[in-house]
């Protein structure tokens, strides 16, 4: 069966990037509002489609605009290329019933081919998401904010939190749909993630908030092409060229990548 | 300074009732898209105003209609009386730079007075909401559904993690700003909390999931008319005569409160 970890890992293939392209406008560096805003990022998508793999809107952005925010992300969403799969970042988590409309939402209404999850509500939860066989749930693992360790890190049984999420989304990934967010910014809990799960890593934290490419990849990459989902927002978004800046993106990972097989 | 939890106990006091209404249309039960959702909240609201001391929209059934939801729940929020304080359900949690999206739309775009919140990223997270001193921030603690074991259980240096979540949200809500949202579902672990955080609680869980009310409120009352905000959703969005059921269930917590407070 088709799914969104097979579009992804077809997508990487055919670009040969591992680049996913945070669309997140900031109202206050993006002058006209909501079509201000999409204008913007549709001319990132348009120079940046032939290297990036995947999109990411981060609904947050868009909900700052009120209604005109929704109806830019709709506009938006339709207008991403066939073929370059697209994460609703909504890191969303609540129970059954309302998580079930969460789904409806992003897969149905809105056709994300994925969608970011939080775990604090456990497995029910994920299910309303994970029963879309053809869609992807990347599960909040081990972030990249300061903030991470306050709850993350806790000790469970001798283990960080972080790792017994980690067991949580693949008992609820049986159907090969689900994967997980771990931050750059902690490159050594992402290699104790990896050590434990051989699920999809989505990395975000490389760029404005200091994760460190290379390791990062180092850490993540396990031969799958959808190990290693490099998310780049501020950086490619907000660069003077965002293809120039894309591409240099690409290359790193490509070369980074080189090394790691070489290994 | 005039903020949330006490305007909220203000309209506990003013209208005899702890009763939280939650405005989540499903569009399988209520007839003609977004206008016919909008049209029938506000004829709940309408019935209740007089019953209800808060109301409780969850953005992911408004989302289910696409952009059009949105522009609903933008009227719903305007046409909600003054006096009676508004909980966006969104249970949000992103990074700090996100975060800060999410309190702007929440707070300066729909205006409401209080929103919901996932611990799971920490501190930093809670404070780009928290940084707002007059408006409200519930932290999930215990949830209502079955999958709150899976992770809020787990047992850290011999302590459940929902308290652990407690001792955060104390910690972020030096401002007198913050509350926790603990499931009427789980009753024991409801007065655990209690035993451990003064905060405010707001419980959802009573009616459709289950709850038992009355439990609930000896677990969670300490005395401020803010200590146990019971949500209710279904039951009475979708009762034949909204009114006579708020009417209901506000009396019925009026006695449970009267054997309480004669303990």
């Amino acid at each position: 069966m088709a799914g969104f970890f097979d579009d992804l890992r077809r997508a990487v293939r055919a670009r040969r990037s591992l680049l996913c392209v945070g669309l997140d406008p900031d109202p206050e560096r993006i002058p006209g509002g909501a079509s201000g805003a999409l204008r913007h990022c549709l001319e990132v998508v348009r120079r940046t489609a032939d290297h990036a793999c995947c999109y990411k809107p981060n609904v947050a952005f868009w909900e700052q605009y009120g209604p005109d925010g929704w109806e830019a992300l709709f506009e938006l969403r339709a207008q991403i290329p066939d073929g370059v799969p697209v994460i609703l970042d909504g890191k969303r988590a609540d129970v059954g019933n309302t998580m079930r409309a969460y789904a409806r939402a992003a897969f149905e209404v809105l056709d994300a081919d994925a969608i970011t999850a939080n775990p604090y509500l456990g497995a029910d939860a994920l299910q309303e998401l994970t029963a879309y066989p053809e869609r992807g749930v990347y599960v909040l693992c081990r972030t990249s904010n300061p903030g991470a360790r306050d709850l993350q890190h806790l000790e469970v049984e001798g283990r960080p939190l972080y790792l017994h999420v980690a067991d949580l989304a693949l008992r609820v990934g049986g159907q090969g749909n689900v994967g997980l967010v771990v931050g750059a910014t902690a490159p050594e809990e992402m290699a104790a993630i990896r050590a434990t799960s051989p699920l999809p890593f989505l990395v975000p934290g490389v760029g404005a908030q200091g994760g460190d490419l290379e390791r990062a990849l180092r850490a993540a990459w396990n031969g799958d092409e959808a190990s290693c989902l490099v998310a780049v927002g501020r950086t490619v978004l907000y660069a003077d060229d965002p293809e120039r800046e894309a591409i240099a993106l690409k290359e790193r990972t490509r070369l980074a990548l080189m090394e790691v097989e070489a290994r």
